[in-house]
């Protein structure tokens, strides 16, 4: 039985209070969200990691995306990638590789990563079809299957899944009423893919096949949205929402089937714009998990877009998103270094940090008065430690120290406002 | 005349044209705004700049502080600050030293300086009551005013005046409600001096001379949120209130006396609390500048605060915050250094950019509109000219280029969304 399944019935398993336990909530809350698809655990039944919660009542997780593309295939750059996105807090990651040996590179990733790894099987799908047909459009419905299916064989514990890129919108498209059709690759893949077979896109039409793998390995869908807007011209149209609607349907269907999904949502947002799509995403998918790209604020941000994606992102958590994934300083210019992913993870962190303060979350709120009392006492060893990157804190404080009192920093030197004022009031 | 004298008069200067035109807004709804204590043009008379306008209808404004501090005193690098902070968009910088030769550090910056400039005279004023009476609680009423006049004298466009921090709010510090009963220097030295001399804060007893000296020069004054909460836990609390409630009415006053006044705000806010801060300042204050100093949506971003502080910033200038103070990556842990500031100034600009698209200012959505079509003619000059940082873009896409295709990036390659997508359907 997959987790819905015992959920539904009841039955409270020892990952369920372990997740439960972590999050400060009770099991039977938990249970109920995940029979309900308000929450999921994205674990592969292969994989003996850390099980990892994402949806009501739980912490906002973040995710870091790493992976090679045709570009730049270095997979021990990739690994690096990993171990510092890990260390800087990220709960989940997914590997976009895209240049390379891709298998080589899951199978390296999912060992090395003791978090959950998610990965897009239909960009596999396109570069063995390029090896084979010479063409990514020329792969078949097998060939789109076979790879998803090797995916969770070889444990990844969530896949992203554009199934709402549809014959429908694709059409719609052609009116050109967007100023970028669509930025996902995934979903300008599969839009090729339709446009050139005048087909529907498998894996709306053979839906039931993905649900059959995705049972076996009790895998977490995460219905991509391939039609995000990709700049604030495009925010919030009807291709976006449309596609809203297709995959919370299909949302309801995997979720009665036994399986766990999460929604993904956009993308380039204007900061008005962002309260209004958190609401609709919880009111049209009935609550289930949601997964946000940024959303960036503006398109003007190149080179710091991890911090348009902080703004977008603190405000999506609050109003209700449940997963970031995180966005680095390269961003719309290249392929991330080790230095980017770390950015990303911190601005990330961050935000669903800010988030989970606004939302009430208990742990949240208790490190930020630890280190307000911190900061009352003078104590610098307890705000670095507190910090999301201690080395960095520490570093900076050592390069420009306070001179005559180990308690201020260089700042406010001898009018340090907490010393001054706590000496006149108390 | 001062400036809110003409506008009560309905005299359109020719500094009201020049701020409304590159504005995009009527020079006579500018001018009324004035009148009205709705916006400013912080210039002092004796200054050759271009005017600054902060408030309503005008575009989100952000200022850098720079200077000494008694730990670290080295001019020189304080004016690559203030190049480097310029260049990168500061609208104005405050010159908040408190180490080396005051004076001449000040004059200094309002010479190279081409934005406004502001400070807070009571850190000198404090500085010369150590030198002259080894104690800064021990500066005279007087003192204080001829250090504010000199400061004006000297031409300072706009000065802090932390006149809210009274008898009263300081006794009720004493009860300790507060985790950091006050975090701002200039608010701890007037705290300070109050217990001292059990007297009242002579910036508010004798507000009258502050008007007369203000007067003189159109000097604006930023009325100092001494009593702004230092951690989320303060947030919100009766003393910032109950200071905001002061402020408000002593720039009631200092409007119908003719001087110009900005409200100071904010400090430490929860994401949830921002939009409700906004809110009562605007009705609290009529309307009047609101200066917001972050605001930070957690305690605990050291080394990473100015992410901490675009995030509160973005969301306060949505909802109608006028003036973003920035925030470094160094606050709670040194005096800044020349990339900190750039930083600072560059996160602060991000959040004001998103608030203005927010709020719907037109050249702020042009910009990004412009950026979106750059983006889907894959024009890269023009996406990196768009950029806070050019120079910064071009040198990350010139470390990890495309290979095949110079149109794309190495991040998605010949996978590229944008080009697929737009085969596809156009």
């Amino acid at each position: 039985m997959t987790r819905i399944e015992l959920a539904k019935k009841g039955i409270i398993t020892d990952e369920i209070k372990e997740v439960a336990n972590e999050e400060g909530i009770e099991p039977e809350d938990l249970s109920k969200s995940i029979a309900e698809g308000k929450a999921v655990i994205a674990r592969n039944i292969l994989r003996n990691i850390k099980p990892l919660g994402i949806g009501k009542g739980l912490r906002t997780k973040i995710n870091a995306n790493i992976g090679t593309s045709t570009d730049k295939t270095d997979i021990e750059e990739e690994l690096k990638k990993l171990d510092i996105a890990i260390k800087y807090g990220a709960d989940a990651v997914m590997d976009l590789s895209t240049g390379g040996p891709l298998k080589q590179m899951r199978q390296k990733v999912l060992k090395h990563s003791s978090v959950s790894v998610g990965t897009v099987p239909i960009y596999e799908a396109a570069v063995k079809a390029i090896e084979k047909y010479n063409s990514p459009v020329k792969m078949t419905v097998d060939d789109i299957f076979n790879v998803i299916e090797e995916h969770a064989q070889d444990g990844v514990d969530f896949i992203t899944v554009h199934c709402g890129v549809t014959m429908k919108t694709v059409e719609m498209l052609k009116s050109r009423e967007r100023v970028l059709p669509i930025v996902s690759r995934g979903g300008s893949i599969l839009a090729d893919w339709i446009c050139y077979h005048g087909k529907e896109n498998p894996l709306y039409e053979y839906f039931d096949r993905l649900l059959e793998i995705a049972k076996k390995y009790d895998l977490t869908l995460s219905l991509g949205d391939g039609l995000r807007p990709g700049c604030l011209a495009d925010a919030t149209d009807q291709f976006q929402i449309l596609e809203l609607i297709t995959i919370g349907k299909l949302k309801d269907i995997a979720v009665s089937n036994g399986v766990q999904c999460i929604i993904e949502g956009p993308g380039h947002l204007p900061l008005n714009h962002i309260k209004v799509n958190i609401k609709l995403q919880k009111s049209i998918c009935k609550e289930a998990p949601f997964y946000v790209l940024g959303p960036l604020v503006t398109d003007c941000a190149m080179g710091y877009d991890h911090i348009a994606a902080a703004i977008g992102g603190a405000l999506a958590g609050y109003f209700g998103a449940d997963f970031l994934c995180y966005v680095t300083p390269s961003e719309h210019i290249r392929l991330p270094d080790i230095n980017d992913v770390k950015e990303g993870v911190i601005a990330s962190r961050i935000a669903a940090h800010a988030a989970d303060i606004a939302k009430g979350y208990k742990k949240a709120l208790d490190k930020d008065n630890r280190m307000a009392q911190a900061r009352r006492n003078f104590n610098w060893q307890e705000q670095i430690m507190l910090s999301f990157d201690s080395e960095k804190v520490l570093s900076m404080r050592k390069e420009r120290p306070p001179i005559k009192d180990e308690e201020v920093c260089s700042m406010c030197g001898e009018f340090c406002a907490i010393k001054i004022s706590r000496k006149a009031v108390e």
